[in-house]
């Protein structure tokens, strides 16, 4: 076993007609693969988390438009201007799947602007354009996490407990993840002895996702509570904290799941380290610092399915972990330290 | 709406024959009370945890006992000598209910020794000093909690926003709880702004337990997940932390719900004052530190009822808080400072 053994998160078919993604709504119980072959149903997938993690939504999307041009246009009887008008609508629905990823909107767009500089003359040039980047996509994702990993490994020790939050794995990505990206690398190396995984509350990315995806691949894991992570710490079971982002500021300061701000702090107090790791991408250089991240709020039912009366919910889905609390950030690009500068 | 007005967690009639209690197995949904007129019946709750909490645990038992004496045996046929035999057979029976909690053969205990001291010439004099015992030991533990509020009440000033971690609340207490004792007696005197309570994985005491006590009392309280009071100590939101032990050494080191100790790093971090209130008698003076608190690990199924092959689960049921991380202890006999030496 290995990281190697992993099913991919999606694919699709040599021809280009048939993608395959796993129902990431069936783990940990059942491994189930689903058979996209029309945009809607990819739109569907997107939409109810059947895949979900921001560099897999993007490889999704730019999958839905091929299986729209292979399966659902007439590509022989129909003009070049009519291709183009049914990929550029749509791209426009396939956007809309998952409104607050700007990894697909991103995407879409790259297959848009493929096709565009293609300067087709057929509407098979359109769908060799077309299929040629929505691949791209998905290697170059790829590529990056296996870098990730391997620039992230160079900072582990031999015998290395790690600890991880949510699941920014291979789950998450087209292959591989990013910080458990570098927990494969390093596990590869030999280095890794543990990682313990929080169970990440309220959606339980850690408890379903990040420990199914681990043993599978053959790294010793622990799932524990989030507020178990500190216990950990005081008892010297912990080398290093590596986590995931979803936006990175110019100054370094990060926003990624709910609780990487306690762990970020429960880290300095224990002398640990903190690493974050991400694609080079996720770093929005037009935000200052994290005061400017908009944070988004989620329904109290993702808490609980009772809410006594009068009892109001807090529920945000991220926090935001300042820089001066961040050991390293780790990208395809190489290793940045404080202070940081993007 | 106040505290005055939540239901009793366990009381009994003035006959003394019937115990009431809260089936704390049915919050948050349903308010559901449970008529115990015989011992089997009380170890039954105490099993299933329809009675949870040191204190109201002890409570139990000792009522256990003036139920079965009442209803379950032949005062007026039997010898003082069948009697004394049966208090102690039941006592046994009782104790071993819950045995890892000390107050319930604590309580248990100070009620077979009631009768002995008693002299007791008759089966009825039997138990008139048992129902004494226990009625005393109930009095005294909510006379406890509410001299635990009202000197923790002097350490938060007006208009305090505080966070709580698990149920140390009316429910876990014959009445009026010590962590949240302290903040029932400070909304009375107008200081509560608010109360954040902790869901309090893996068991959920926060969510279940703590929102809906306060919201009855009518104490404004927001429930988040545990990972997410780091956030909130970010953005300037908690002005004092307050929760419960379970076990206070002579140094003053604290094991209490797992959790607990990462809030006292997360508050050092904010210089956010760290409370700990609970009775005196939660102080054991026979150990020395927090390393030598036996600390119980519970069932991985407690955190997901689905764990992947190959993975291990770490589920502890308390943390031990250093002192140093601690601001004050408060309990019934006053509030005491670091360095503490009990």
């Amino acid at each position: 076993m290995s990281v190697e053994s992993l099913p991919r998160t999606i694919d699709i078919n040599e021809q280009g007609t048939v993608a395959t993604i796993i129902d990431q709504r069936k783990l940990p119980k059942d491994l189930v693969f689903i058979e996209v072959v029309t945009w809607e149903q990819m739109v569907d997938c997107l939409k109810t988390l059947a895949v979900r993690g921001a560099p897999a939504i993007g490889v999704a999307g730019a999958y839905a438009l091929v299986l729209a041009l292979k399966n659902q246009f007439d590509l022989a009887g129909q003009s070049v201007q009519e291709c183009l008008v049914f990929l550029k609508e749509t791209a426009d629905q396939v956007s809309q799947a998952r409104p607050t990823a700007v990894n697909l909107a991103w995407a879409v767009n790259q297959v848009l602007s493929a096709v565009e500089e293609a300067d087709c003359k057929t509407c098979a040039d359109i769908v060799v354009a077309a299929e040629g980047k929505a691949r791209e996509i998905r290697d170059a994702d790829e590529e990056s996490c296996r870098a990730i990993g391997a620039h992230g490994a160079e900072l582990l020790k031999p015998g290395s407990r790690v600890l991880t939050h949510c699941n920014a794995g291979s789950l998450a990505t087209a292959f591989y993840g990013t910080a458990l990206g570098v927990i494969y690398a390093a596990h590869e190396q030999g280095k890794i002895a543990h990682v313990y995984a929080d169970e990440t509350r309220p959606v339980g990315q850690g408890a379903r996702l990040t420990v199914w995806e681990l043993a599978q691949a053959g790294v010793p894991v622990t799932l524990q509570c989030d507020n178990m992570a500190a216990s950990l710490m005081a008892k010297g079971e912990i080398d290093a904290v590596i986590v995931g982002a979803d936006r990175i500021c110019s100054n370094g300061d990060t926003a990624n799941k709910i609780g990487t701000y306690g762990l970020a702090v429960l880290a300095k107090h224990h002398g640990i380290p903190m690493y974050i790791a991400a694609p080079f991408s996720t770093i929005d250089a037009s935000m200052r610092s994290g005061e400017e991240i908009p944070i988004e709020h989620r329904a109290a039912s993702e808490i609980s399915a009772v809410i006594p009366n009068g009892v109001e919910v807090y529920n945000p889905a991220f926090d935001v972990t300042p820089a001066e609390l961040i050991s390293a950030i780790i990208t395809e690009k190489g290793v940045f330290y404080p202070p940081f500068k993007f």
